[in-house]
């Protein structure tokens, strides 16, 4: 199995998080999300405790709010002595809501209203990680307006190709994102935020892209950070408090993705920034790196119930579910490799070539194409899809009106409603 | 202009069914969907006018509810005398809480659940359209349980490529939509359906594609439909009462996509079938067409305000939105073309290229990429894109927890709110 969480019972029934998969669909109907309070505390401590073994004391991973951003994973990541980014007013509302300490929240975001600098700044926001100029201005008018100084990192591009796909490389100076170091644009940028009086610089962000599954790239990355946060010191007597990396590391999949041992990864990572940060004479500055999905995406998993099985022979077989690209469009965006298992005939030989595809009304509506299922299959099998805990119900539609799933926490003792279901008085809650 | 309701004022503003489109924004706030029901009205009436003319008074142009479902599109279709189709038992509910006449509404899907089947029946449906023999016999089991006859047309493949793209091709046979007529299935289906007793089979549907540009592939479809039709009442006896072509015909994105006559369309297809009827020797059944997008597409457009624009010396520009892909994830989904302008400065020359990009943590997050907006565009311009009437609202997501736009509808006379903007609290309300 992909993840140790998961165990089969000896009659063939997908246990996740010590809890049958069967059983939960009898108790809170289908489809739903499934999550292991359990793996997500896990997967924080891995970083938490390894990023202050090898970075010190100050350093601190924040919880990607994007991949998944409901008021529990707040709760769980601020007791796992987690930060977080926010990207958006609402998912800082989110956290407020659950009682998130926001000095530990940097607000990130190539794009913020004038009305979400004004909502951090009213919130306590610790940070803003400014993207631009016209941001840094504007984090400055408001911070004046309000009468405080306001602290912030500044968004920069080192220029890094990921190796990882487009849609998601974000490093290079080519982007949506941040200011160039190459162009000189950090630079410059640097200096207006510099010369604001109600803006405290604290330092830098960059981010490189998700789902790496090496340190190359951050080291790389860091390696141009460093340089600059030294240039910025012997040019201008700047000393940089932090520094956040970004990240974060890759996620299984399916078998074919490899396994990462991360506290060795994270230990590597800080031998070798420390070996620079000798050569250029400057101290380390306090380190955050963002796992991103790596938090939540293996705690997470998806269960359906089959329902049409369509034999079309000499072309190709379709399994449908009740559910599909609303709670999960990712091989809709990008055509993301799923495990995809029948959870009540975990025993049978899987040799029947099939699509399982969802319910709307459109062709593109696929979870995954060309995997193997039982040859048994068939309508009120149980369906699940696996590490499903990362921009599933985040990116979630209700497309074709179709109600979002809930989020079911199981924690090996019991299970409870995280997020309830959507019902139908949801969907035209808001139509005249 | 792509559409006879755009126009420019004399100051370089953009109007859209008689509304100035800052003024909107002004009032409504941004981002928002404005929507013109004279516009919608228009797209109806040429649609139902046009088949009551060329196919007589029982034929009948249906809503396609996941182009866009929300209580007041029912309510402008009804008045003008269509019918809908749903393809879940939320757009059946929505329609349903519009007052929506039920006995006018056909339930698609390639999936129903037995829940939606119970749902459908109870609501009154007037027809499901039944995909596949588990479906058939789903529906007639619940029908008997309940004490009722319901009426179905069984979807079938006519094996026809729509030579469009793939994610919107499904007349193929390969499809998970429908039983293929060539492998023989949509007979085996017919004779199923025919041996239940609480199953009042009235016809067939097929469905061969979106965004269709002209009549030919409709021709070719309703040929192989009506030899089937003829073969059924050649060795069974069975006369068709209904026959659903599917549709709809394409609209127009850019001003590259053709301008169709679809009154001369459905002349033309009109004539060929009763052409292909009196060879066969069988009587036209009562049509229906599906108008898809083309009822709504071009009566929308969104709203939003320019933040960030960002130059980047020998790389590229980037216009950033206070939008993006949980408003619209069709150029994330399909590269989807749009027509994008700057909607207050309409009479300037538009020189500037750039890519116009959503507020998502997302490099893919983007609107349009290598279009041209006026060099001057500035943060607070506003960003109109056009023809977004269909599979924006529908497949809009909260993706980074931003929330959902509301639906303005303009008259031309007056404007009002047609589905409310969500809520910070609407977005947390199921999270526990």
């Amino acid at each position: 199995m992909i993840c140790e969480n998961l165990s089969v019972s000896k009659d063939g029934i997908l246990f996740f998080g010590g809890a049958d998969t069967t059983e939960m669909i009898k108790k809170y109907g289908s489809p739903l999300y499934l999550m292991d309070e359990v793996r997500i505390r896990h997967n924080c401590r891995i970083y938490v405790d390894s990023m202050k073994k090898y970075f010190g004391e100050n350093a601190m991973p924040l919880l990607a709010s994007k991949a998944n951003s409901f008021k529990q994973i707040y709760r769980i990541a601020n007791e796992e002595g987690m930060g977080t980014d926010v990207v958006s007013s609402g998912e800082l509302y989110t956290a407020k809501c659950a009682g998130f300490p926001l000095e530990k929240a940097y607000f990130h975001s190539n794009n913020k209203t004038d009305a979400d600098i004004s909502y951090g700044i009213d919130c306590g926001i610790g940070y803003f990680v400014a993207d631009n100029e016209e941001e840094i201005c504007v984090i400055d008018r408001i911070a004046k307006e309000k009468g405080i100084i306001q602290k912030i990192l500044i968004r920069l591009t080192p220029g890094i190709d990921p190796h990882t796909y487009e849609a998601v490389a974000t490093g290079k100076v080519d982007s949506k994102f941040g200011s160039a170091i190459i162009t000189g644009e950090a630079e410059r940028v640097f200096n207006i935020a510099l010369s604001k009086e109600n803006i405290d610089l604290c330092g830098f962000h960059c981010h490189v892209g998700s789902q790496v599954f090496d340190s190359d790239v951050y080291i790389a990355a860091a390696e141009t950070m460093l340089s600059f946060v030294a240039d910025m010191k012997n040019k201008y007597g700047f000393i940089t408090k932090e520094l956040n990396l970004g990240g974060g590391y890759g996620v299984r999949y399916t078998e074919n993705d490899p396994v990462i041992d991360i506290p060795a990864n994270i230990k590597l990572v800080s031998e070798t920034l420390n070996e620079i940060c000798k050569k250029l004479g400057i101290d380390l500055p306090a380190i955050r790196m963002e796992p991103g999905r790596s938090i939540v995406a293996d705690a997470g998993l998806t269960l359906y119930t089959a329902g049409s099985v369509k034999r079309i022979p000499e072309y190709k077989n379709y399994v449908s579910v009740d559910g599909g690209m609303p709670d999960n469009p990712r091989y809709a965006l990008y055509k993301s490799e799923y495990t995809v298992v029948c959870a009540n005939k975990m025993n049978e030989n899987c040799d029947f070539l099939c699509s399982v595809v969802g319910r709307c009304c459109e062709s593109g509506d696929i979870l995954q194409e060309n995997i193997y299922l039982p040859s048994s299959v068939e309508r009120g099998d149980i369906i699940a899809v696996l590490t499903t805990g990362a921009y599933n119900y985040s990116m979630a539609s209700n497309y074709n009106r179709i109600p979002r799933l809930p989020i079911i926490m199981v924690d090996g003792k019991r299970d409870y409603v995280a997020v309830k279901r959507e019902t139908f008085e949801d969907i035209v809650r808001n139509d005249i």
